[in-house]
């Protein structure tokens, strides 16, 4: 027995997105926890449990205590490896409230990404302690060249050119470009733009990296029993997992039998689906952490929505379209929407389910797959509209 | 319905507690969970959840992944604020088992406290934010200065002297003195060592502060009926549970009512009896956190065992020796064990219900209460030597 339809998402909330948010993050937190109470129809003291992704913000749970006016806390707990987190917080917390030791958990991203702390601004130096050790001080410190490493092979080893990248980041950025909300709105891009975009780190030109953030998103998390009482359609959490692979390292794990895959990705999935009781055929639209593009292509591969070497076609076929039958980040995603850390990509699933997105699909939307960062541990969870 | 006796700790190890380990902390975190894989029974690569302690210790998850040689974690995350983390651990370990998220869930510590860093040894300077700012500055930096603020207003509230920290601090030390693993292991004290002792920081002598030490524990958790099948009789955790209350900081919520009470203890009080369906009475033993003296008479108070300000009645009672109904810390807790930051005190439990600690108690132990760190949110554990 697992907790598969267990608990649900009753609430949402977010920021607007931004270059400079022009206030703090534990401020721009509480916005979008409010803002999530409110479309849930509850009030803060409501909230007893908080779970956070711990890589790059210092908020801490307890500043939201005297922040918000909570009484207190019973559940509350971090979950590490940067984007990979955001859906392993929804995860967490429904494994808790199915426990029974929490009623009202939220989940919650807040970054100043693009005016405080750019991710791609790393530098040499500082201390650096385990496998970090033996990257930093050779000048490998950022995501992009990471992931670069991770792109350059799967190129290589099937045989596919940029081009792939770029209908990828096309696609991305041609949904963003219809939604008010995101960053990129109004500002599709064609082939042309991309193959004349510079050069970020080989094979990765601008437009396959995420943009850079400032901005917050929250959810809360509540019992399915709870979630029927509530204000706003709940989105039931089907499956929610999370998953490393044998040889994970921070985007830098490079030690495996390949690396034009993603073991991670693998095993999440496998647990995802195996939690839901689905198979990727049943999943009617995807979410997926789209930080750079040539991992969205092994996600989808990692997820079963194309064999091994084969998701550009996938990409190329049209079926990732906004009246395709599986519409692949219609907010726009890290690429267009904003980036934050994996988390609007929860917010965008429960809006599908909901029929309230700015690009609602056109099919019924009956489950949403939301993942989260990749190259990393990582997460995803499976919303449904009904309690199956 | 909540996870009360779903779960059981199925297997404990430690290293030797001491003054300089001589190894690095990932080497004797793996020594202590291959040690309690062993107790249990289990093989390494049957752990598919790893939940840690996040402050104070860099060991990694991935870390571990590799030196023990497992192919996938499905459960992992971080629980924050210091020794208030201990039990915590074993409680995301109880939900996530609960929920059938994971099979096997390795909890551990690892420290090199005493010989790489002294928690004792703030200094003033460097980067400081949040609430710590407004402390840190003047020169207030360590855990025995904070809790000196809440020991005084005990001592003021309620009209004791330092005696009553000393009569404790000698129980504790005369419980370590007959446990070889003890580092006071036959180092019994007095009260007029007590009283001869330097000043820490005032009202806090040496022998109210816990030693420094460098070690490592581990526990294993599965689910109640996989630990029926083991190798060791299990020790059903029949409540867990964490709690922050309204107000809290790292041992320096001085902005409440009151200082001579612990909130986050007492809300945390509340729900591990809740979830197990038992008061203070139908406790058999209790390893409680023992950082400073001050912080277990508050303790006492806040599980029920006292009423408030008469703890002290209760430590003079005799009620507490191995002997007594409610023996506490036999294996010498912080003050003469070591300085786990807490789990050694889940092992002790789980010890006292196999009858195998090296100080039994004298009566049948059917239950064992752990708390972990005071002052700061916090946690607890309630086990059984029956699934009721």
């Amino acid at each position: 027995m697992t907790f598969r339809n267990k608990t649900a998402i009753a609430g949402i909330g977010e920021t607007e997105f931004s270059k400079n948010s022009g206030r703090s993050t534990l401020h721009m937190a509480c916005e979008a926890i409010l803002a999530a109470l409110a479309d849930a129809g509850l009030q803060p003291n409501d909230i007893d449990g908080i779970i956070k992704m711990s890589a790059n913000d210092d908020i801490q749970e307890i500043d939201l205590l005297r922040s918000l006016g909570l009484s207190n806390l019973r559940v509350f707990h971090d979950v590490p490896h940067g984007g990979g987190a955001a859906c392993g917080t929804v995860t967490g917390a429904a494994r808790a409230i199915a426990a029974g030791a929490a009623d009202v958990i939220v989940c919650f991203r807040s970054l100043n990404e693009r005016s405080e702390r750019r991710f791609g601004y790393s530098k040499v130096g500082g201390g650096v302690g385990g496998y970090m050790a033996y990257n930093i001080p050779m000048g490998f410190v950022t995501p992009a060249q990471w992931v670069a490493m991770f792109g350059q092979r799967y190129l290589h080893d099937f045989g596919w050119t940029t081009e792939e990248f770029g209908h990828l980041a096309i696609l991305i950025r041609k949904h963003a470009s219809t939604n008010p909300h995101a960053m990129m709105y109004n500002r599709e891009i064609d082939m042309e733009d991309y193959l004349n975009a510079r050069w970020i780190t080989e094979p990765l030109r601008l437009f396959d990296c995420t943009l850079d953030t400032d901005g917050a998103c929250a959810v809360v998390v509540v019992s399915a029993e709870k979630a029927k009482q509530l204000k706003s359609q709940p989105a039931y959490i089907a499956g929610a997992a999370q998953g490393t692979g044998s040889r994970t390292q921070m985007m830098t794990s490079y030690q495996r039998p390949s690396i034009s895959t993603l073991e991670e990705a693998t095993a999440t999935a496998n647990e995802v689906y195996r939690i839901a009781e689905l198979d990727p055929s049943r999943i009617d639209q995807a979410n997926l952490y789209d930080h750079f593009t040539p991992m969205v292509l092994m996600t989808l591969e990692s997820y079963g929505f194309a064999p091994r070497g084969k998701a550009p076609d996938l990409v190329r076929s049209g079926r990732l379209g906004l009246d395709g039958d599986l519409p692949l980040n219609p907010h726009g995603g890290h690429l267009g929407d904003g980036y934050l850390h994996g988390f609007s990509h929860i917010l965008e699933g429960v809006r599908q389910i909901r029929g309230t997105a700015n690009n609602q699909v056109k099919r019924s939307v009956k489950t949403t797959l939301a993942t989260s960062g990749t190259g990393v541990p990582t997460s995803a969870i499976i919303l449904s509209s009904e309690a199956y």
